[in-house]
């Protein structure tokens, strides 16, 4: 174990120096200089002028909910999302109402599609614990269901094309406020994201630090909204057949009521060294390199919204993800710091108990209404 | 161990496809293509045609020796490194004159700076057994003590430069016959290895196999070479004050009998994945990535000589290099694979029956003569 905590501070050092902070670049790198110094390493950084250097139309007009409503007037429908809380895409502690018994399950968003007016209207009367709405679908959304804003931006980013040597392969927009966040995970791609509005802010850590995301298998469920005379409901509903989603277990920003379990829960998480915290502004990409572990929180523009582009590019599976797949692979059963004692890395296959909870959990479509919402419909 | 030998099969698979052979490129890449598919994935290559597009005068010039020897004639000596069999910077194994006891050490060659036409008569005259010459010196040599050869090549692989961001650190000429060969080792360095004359032989491994390489310290040794009386001797001293010098401890061509004892002795190289075989012609660049575990062996052209030029450039200490050091400081010491049982990573420290070695060797002068050979001057 003393093994890899060396590994966490030496990655520390080579990828981000001293100080631990991600690189700012005042403009966009060269081709060469982005492959050498950055996407060759897997190292983040912050581009920072993009909209003197691109010159996208984006960064002045998407700002006005007005322009976006016109512009995507005759649009086809675009995706929303839809938690009680901002966290889709996340794990949900779930209480058994008769036994008592604590699960959890890896929750996604109710998605609609909505003309987009209605969809961002949605989004400025979320509240939470009622719903929040997140205009966004990973599934090159930009490029489908927001056409029409196409030639305010550039198709790809010129340099990143050029240096990883292909055409994104999907193109997404986020548009949401500060209720949405977005859980820890990692993504197998090479990502440039781009804040056109607002802020968006980001905890970030490298795969070396796999294990303390404490990735483990959680069962698969959705959300499901419905609206009956102005009574608006969430359910949870487990996939059938039951499928595991491999999802890291830690909360960056645990409740206080709760903050002591948690620490006490994850350690290697809380007691090891910090992760990268940036802001990226409007106007700025961050390079967030293929398998980097990362969360991420926003802050709205005056207007109330965040609006976010990003670029995903094919990853290069070559030396760097076999060394990540054998770092992962392996289980520390006995570590030599006491503080890692209750670790037992088995825990990241699914077993009996975590199968059975499902059993446990929704046998009874009552245990159900504990995760129901309902309140009198905000809708015009 | 199982997550270890999956990291071998998963890196040759990434790496070099399924057919593991080491790609050759009809032509060099564009510098982005070098960086993209070959140094930022740590991966191999050989580039052909080099004559045809780099147009050196020294692939037609240097194949003669007169041209070398008539432009070399009023340049200062040139560095030759002398060893009894060709096997320089490698492990030397001693037997004890008394106890009988077996050790070994890292012994370095007697390097000696002769006239050019002087020592290019030693490559050509070596015995195997007598004195094996090889004109060659890892430190810039080919711009220091062959500067006048300068204009017959490039300073630097142009492509490989703008790829890399930097010059060379250094450039080395190699100029030796199939007597000579380089054990085992791997270098902190992106290496463009241009085969001027005749052929190179390598084996490759990837940085991941380090654990077959059974590195181990070894006492530093440096062969000493004397001419009296037209009697030559080679000896063997251990430096003083005892320094060790980690190298790999595989010989992958042992005698046929010593073979048995090789293979029980280092099971995880003799009974793991083939290394990569590739043969380098002349007018050919092998891409040989940093951290690479290479041993070398060489054809001499119809003059009876090999003859190499390698560019050195400094490589990016980033997290693969950090993988690398993790990887490296794991040790094994209860595999499940019974083929396995022998292991004992401990060994790869200094110990004490090392330590004592070197007393119980050299403390009586005589144990010296087992390593001395004789030979009457073959010199003009």
């Amino acid at each position: 174990m003393q093994e890899v905590k060396k590994l966490w501070d030496e990655v520390r050092e080579l990828s981000l120096g001293s100080n631990s902070t991600i690189e700012r670049l005042e403009s966009p790198p060269t081709p060469l200089q982005f492959l050498r110094d950055y996407v060759s390493q897997n190292k983040p950084c912050i581009i920072k002028n993009v909209s003197l250097h691109h010159q996208w139309p984006a960064f002045s007009l998407w700002p006005h909910p007005s322009y976006l409503s016109k512009t995507l007037s005759s649009s086809p429908p675009v995706s929303v999302h839809l938690s009680p809380n901002g966290r889709a895409d996340s794990l949900v502690t779930l209480t058994h109402p008769r036994s008592g018994e604590i699960s959890q399950c890896f929750a996604s968003a109710h998605v609609e599609r909505l003309p987009f007016d209605e969809a961002l209207q949605l989004v400025s009367n979320s509240k939470n614990g009622d719903v929040v709405a997140y205009l966004q679908q990973q599934n090159d959304c930009f490029r489908d269901e927001y056409s029409v804003l196409g030639s305010d931006c550039d198709e790809h980013i010129a340099w990143a094309t050029e240096a990883l040597g292909c055409y994104p392969e999907a193109v997404n927009l986020w548009i949401g406020n500060q209720l949405s966040e977005t859980s820890f995970h990692k993504d197998h791609y090479e990502n440039l994201y781009t804040v056109v509005s607002g802020q968006k802010h980001f905890l970030l850590l490298p795969p070396t630090d796999v294990h303390r995301m404490y990735i483990r298998q959680y069962p698969a469920a959705h959300y499901s909204y419905s609206r009956v005379n102005d009574v608006e409901r969430f359910t949870l509903e487990l996939e059938e057949p039951v499928r595991y989603v491999p999802w890291c277990s830690v909360n960056p920003y645990p409740s206080p009521e709760t903050r002591e379990s948690e620490m006490a829960k994850f350690p290697l998480y809380f007691n090891g060294p910090k992760p990268f915290e940036c802001t990226v502004n409007a106007g700025e990409i961050l390079y967030l390199p293929s398998m980097w572990f990362h969360h991420v929180r926003q802050s709205p523009d005056d207007n109330g919204y965040t609006i976010a582009l990003n670029y995903w590019y094919d990853m290069q599976f070559d030396i760097k993800y076999a060394y990540f797949n054998f770092l992962q692979s392996l289980h520390f059963k006995a570590p030599c710091d006491p503080t890692l004692l209750e670790i037992d890395y088995e825990d990241s296959r699914p077993n009996a108990s975590i199968c059975n909870s499902r059993e446990k959990l929704f046998a009874d479509a009552s245990s159900l209404n504990e995760l129901e919402t309902t309140k009198d419909s905000e809708d015009a």
